[in-house]
């Protein structure tokens, strides 16, 4: 792919350029709203859950946090592909197109990436979509739904060890061999910026859904205050922050009207989803972005304790309230509004005695096999019938 | 509720006042696409296939039907109360509120009905919205979900024996104890009405996604060719063919553009959902509509042989590809559109030899408890891997 000093600066205005080249090619995901998860959210949390998340006893005097929340999810589980990261692949494709490397042999040789995710799944579609081949590095440890989804989009799939050198190697033989363009999982302007396409579309939706001055706080709000999105290789955490900045302000993030904020499994690199769930999680707040310094600065981390059984109930919440199937890091933003006491405390502090805080919820990918779901659901459900 | 004589006329335009009086009050669901299964639908089935479904092998000369098909799932399953039935009881409240009844009783006793489904859980929440009280009665035999669904939006609920005298007899005595107005749950103008606002969106929506000049079949249409949906008691099937019907015309169907079919498993009255789906089912083309014959004619009744495990892979297709949960009797129309062979040269002969059909097809509601689903999936998995 193209040097990224060549790419379109980062910025809101190209956010919007990039959403008009990928619209013929990527659904408008629905936003939806749901009341029992409304009211779950805004229901202060009991000691008795506290002790099963492994915290402490509250200090003396110290009280559990009372947010008032409407919450407006994003649905990008039922983005093509299954998840956000088709926006990325098409736009990093569209981008090639307009670039002398297309006619120079990328349309003849295709486009090359190592992922075992969704990605490659993505890549392969968008590829399919152009009729350019598509070679994709995966590890030989894939699930085997994910193998078969990206063979499924004609992709022709090369495997290799698991460690980032081993894939990195073969990614970089492959590359040699077919002259194949190199679409990077995250680390670059072009998936950054489409990746944020979601976050425009958010920002719109969600408005239409507030309540109105009769059945909110007595005032129509025009913006979302916060959105949380799930965060690994931090693309879409940055490419929605950029969406949410001010046109021409530097730093870009500068008086944006919505906040924005990345929960993101402590398990760096998991793809093993479950084990990512057995793991910690901390949250993050986006405050400035530049590439320069790996996509983002995060400012103020706060301790987060996710157990497996909280992340399971907040999936299973999702499939029981919602009728939606998330992947299980894609309920970790919900984890992180029902369970997390800094942020709920934020959340009711930020939004003042009155009026609430309505936060987007970004459901990044629904790519868990059926045979998975019943894996994690059987013990689950004994959980959750217990609450 | 009001004596139906004194109801609106079942017209278009009763249909479309309904719309305006729920409108606050429930969601604008989305209709969805999905494009591997607009492959699947469009691709002939095999012998194998024919085979497991249990039909007769092909005569000399007989191909497998070739439709091709596009799909606009609209999804009830994301309503609230997670099924369509909450349109029917918000308006049947609603209308309740504009009649003589209202202040003669009906606000301060409340409303009853008998139900072990989804209208119990939509009932309970259009009275607790209106903070009237509900009577509910249910079957001790109703699943434990079901029970605290219904309890949880607050109804009252009283238990009766499992057969139809036994629990009308029940409802009889509660009504007559409180003085609260019975709502039954499809057998009455105003739960038709209703239930067919949602044809009217399927209808306003699903054009927004035909295929262009470009993509589809050179002509860019202006409604669905079809629109399919579950059909048990006929409030929504019969609400929605008249959400299809030209204004003014007699019979209300005459001059339709769009036209519609129930999908209905041949075991009447079934509860259990895995039961219903073990048995058959049958299709029904609703051709013209008064209140006196039960709401519909069916006109040319077409055997249907729908083997459990077609339904349950209907289901999972619905889970894995699209990222939806819908209950098993909510996937009997695509299962319909997939394995039925009369209904596939049906869509193939009335479109042509291109174009092909647009179908809206009803997701009827998702209210499947994660136990159920593992019960459902653990032996479905081992069905769909070795599709």
């Amino acid at each position: 792919m193209a040097d990224p000093s060549t790419c379109p600066p980062l910025t809101r205005s190209s956010v919007e350029a990039a959403h008009e080249l990928i619209k013929p090619y990527v659904h408008r995901t629905p936003v939806l709203t749901c009341s029992t998860l409304n009211l779950l959210a805004s229901t202060p949390r009991t000691p008795a859950e506290r002790g099963e998340l492994g915290l402490p006893p509250l200090l003396e005097g110290e009280k559990f946090a009372s947010p008032t929340v409407r919450l407006y999810f994003k649905c990008e589980n039922l983005q093509k592909v299954g998840a956000f990261k088709a926006r990325g692949a098409f736009h990093a494709v569209e981008r090639l197109k307009m670039s002398p490397e297309w006619e120079a042999g990328a349309k003849k040789n295709g486009v090359v990436t190592h992922s075992s995710g969704n990605h490659a799944a993505a890549l392969a579609l968008a590829a399919r979509t152009n009729s350019i081949p598509a070679h994709i590095i995966m590890p030989t440890i894939s699930p085997a739904s994910k193998i078969a989804a990206t063979r499924g989009y004609g992709a022709n799939i090369i495997f290799s060890g698991s460690t980032a050198p081993e894939r990195e190697s073969v990614c970089k033989r492959v590359q040699e061999e077919t002259g194949a363009t190199l679409v990077p999982p995250y680390d670059h302007p072009d998936i950054v910026l489409g990746q944020g396409t979601m976050g425009l579309e958010l920002q719109e939706q969600a408005p239409e859904l507030f309540p109105g001055p009769g059945g909110g706080n007595g005032r129509k709000k025009a913006h979302l205050d916060a959105i949380i999105t799930p965060c690994s290789g931090g693309g879409m955490l940055s490419g929605v922050a950029l969406s949410c900045s001010s046109p021409g302000s530097d730093p870009p993030t500068r008086g944006r009207h919505t906040r924005v904020f990345g929960a993101e499994p402590s398990f760096q690199g998991a793809d093993d989803l479950c084990r990512s769930l057995r793991s910690g999680a901390r949250i993050r707040e986006v405050s400035s972005l530049t590439m320069a310094d790996g996509l983002r600065t995060p400012v103020g981390d706060v301790p987060w304790y996710l157990i497996r059984e909280r992340g399971l109930v907040a999936m299973c919440l999702v499939l029981e309230r919602m009728k939606l199937v998330v992947e299980p890091s894609a309920a970790v933003p919900l984890a992180v509004i029902l369970y997390n006491e800094e942020f709920r405390l934020l959340a009711q502090t930020e939004a003042g005695p009155e009026g609430g805080w309505d936060i987007g919820v970004v459901f990044s990918g629904g790519n868990c096999a059926v045979e998975r779901m019943v894996d994690l659901f059987a013990p689950a459900t004994a959980v959750t019938s217990t609450r």
